[in-house]
């Protein structure tokens, strides 16, 4: 496969930071909530290593939120969730896997908590609004339920509290993690949240009103100046490294929340009425059939994958891998896939075959020990 | 804005046709229901000119299927939408808007009746689905919502009848408008329908199972070679040229069904009950306040947009134009554009300025008269 133009039509909206992205050579971008999502600016390793090292800031605008508020917006929020959403207090959030009446997952957002009856959920890519705004008619709660005028910026890396301490005050460095305050910067109002989409530290900046997003690069890059900023985005090898899965491709709406190692995030007897309670109890006593599970491939430079990896054992298909990156920390190629049960534990073994030549995967644990 | 490249990871889904579509030497694509779709192979008028003469053949896979069906699909489809559904024939297609409760389009998909209690909603660029099973989910409805393994692939231009019939026989030229027939094309079962996103005429082939996609663009390509067969996919110009509006820029979340020229597609009487009547009713007696209309700039090239151009009268914004293409039979370019009532009778004028040139756009009526 040759490399393809995307056409950047109305279609696919713009970010209030679109115009600093391309001054800083975007290269390549993906598409994410009907937006663009930046990708390279200079090549994924180079862009992995400066991120271990320095800060960068990302435009992450296409992680769009849904609000929901209103007086029945916790019922609401606890009815799409397995993970038990009241004791998050106001200030936090909370990575809460979203699943339908069957157990399958819808998106991975965190949840957060802006008023006791005001929530933001901040999604990965698939239209999580129209499935609340669907729920909640069908159930005729008395709850609001829309897209905000919100669009993030992320400053990721291990310079990154340096930065925000410059920028907004050495309070910023006492903001614990998946903890949030509302602040402005450079006039902007904001969001400023512990988080963000890498094993690097940082914040998440949530901007609530895209016509300051110049004033808010600006003012992040000239902060980042002495710490060397660049412009980056989630970086392939950072996240397969730090084990963070990706929905749409790692998950889909086809798997199970139990299939998705969401265990620790899944609360079945939580005091709150959820649509996939039945399914994940009968999951339960059944057992799941598949896993999600990371896989290396020890001194090898696997290519980028376009579709997932049929992998093998015994010469039977046992599932598919569907992320990969080479890891210069590991020396080795990670991989997410789904395996069956039978395949999952760690040390289990898989062949894989890409363009002719066999591989063979070592399933290994979460922190791939 | 420089051209940047699309990052293809399993995230955004292939289609069964993708490798032709590369074989073919596609240049650019989009990012549509998380799939992609072509654009160009040559350049957008090159294209135009081959669509207005001969045959071409897309890859629409993008345009997915949310099947709906059980003992109350009927009773669902009839709820989202204003059309009424239920005089829809087993074997035909309507273009029906889907509409929420407060009149808000979520999609304009073509509906097919594949029986009396199955449908497909065809649909552009929102996850429908997810909207769909959340309203049937919260109603209690006993029906199966699902996205089928079901790919278009779509054979437009003025010589898709010649090239039809030679495929599957002469009873191809006799499917009317909007209706369609089950068939199998070079083994693979398919529904094979009159529609299709041009005003060229042709069909829309609905594969039923992907792994056939590579036998079914073969059996096409090869009829099509006494007819000059190229790839293509839905071409701007033609479309602008056509009055086809595209949903996520000429219409959003954010436009009410009677704003979008819908009124055709609305039975308000109709004898089922539907989300959106009540909100339609009030905006029927308050008068809407914008228009979708079409715009034109006579013997003027305006440039592709990236974001929606804004439209001023008499200084002050009155709209915004979100497609533009210059039109080689109208020696104009045309756009579309959604304005304030009172800019939006034909003849009215408005004022758009782009990279410091000003234009004055007129106007038109549906079919550019």
């Amino acid at each position: 496969m040759h490399p393809v133009e995307i056409v950047l039509s109305p279609r696919l909206r713009t970010t209030p930071y679109e115009q600093r992205v391309f001054e800083q050579g975007v290269k390549s971008v993906t598409i994410y909530n009907h937006m663009t999502l930046p990708v390279n600016f200079t090549d994924t390793e180079d862009e992995y290593r400066h991120l271990c090292e320095h800060v960068q800031v990302w435009d992450v605008a296409a992680e769009r939120q849904v609000e929901v508020s209103g007086k029945d917006a916790l019922e609401l929020v606890e009815l799409i969730t397995p993970r038990h959403i009241a004791p998050c207090a106001v200030g936090q959030g909370v990575y809460a896997p979203l699943a339908d009446q069957d157990g399958l997952v819808v998106n991975d957002p965190i949840i957060l908590r802006l008023a006791e009856d005001r929530f933001w959920i901040s999604i990965a890519d698939s239209d999580v609004m129209l499935w609340v705004k669907g729920v909640a008619y069908g159930r005729g709660m008395d709850v609001n339920v829309f897209e905000p005028d919100v669009s993030p910026l992320a400053v990721q890396g291990p310079r990154a509290d340096d930065l925000m301490a410059d920028l907004v005050g050495e309070h910023a460095r006492s903001i614990k993690f998946f903890r949030f305050i509302e602040t402005t910067i450079a006039g902007a109002p904001v969001v400023l949240a512990r988080s963000g989409w890498s094993g690097q530290g940082g914040f998440e900046i949530y901007l609530q009103d895209s016509a300051c997003g110049l004033a808010l690069w600006d003012a992040v890059w000239q902060a980042g100046q002495k710490y060397q900023i660049r412009a980056g985005s989630p970086n392939l090898i950072e996240r397969l490294e730090t084990g963070l899965k990706s929905y749409g491709s790692d998950m889909t709406h086809d798997d199970h929340v139990l299939e998705c190692g969401f265990e620790k995030f899944i609360n079945l007897d939580k005091p709150a009425e959820f649509m996939a309670r039945d399914s994940i109890g009968q999951f339960e006593s059944k057992g799941v059939k598949r896993r999600l599970v990371n896989l290396m491939v020890e001194n090898e430079r696997l290519p980028p994958l376009r579709s997932k990896w049929s992998l093998q054992s015994a010469g039977r298909v046992v599932g598919s891998a569907s992320s990969c990156a080479y890891s210069p920390k590991y020396k080795a190629s990670l991989l997410f896939a789904m395996v069956e049960a039978g395949a999952a534990a760690p040390g289990s073994k898989v062949e894989l075959e890409i363009d002719g030549g066999r591989y063979t995967a070592v399933v290994k644990g979460d922190r791939w020990q």
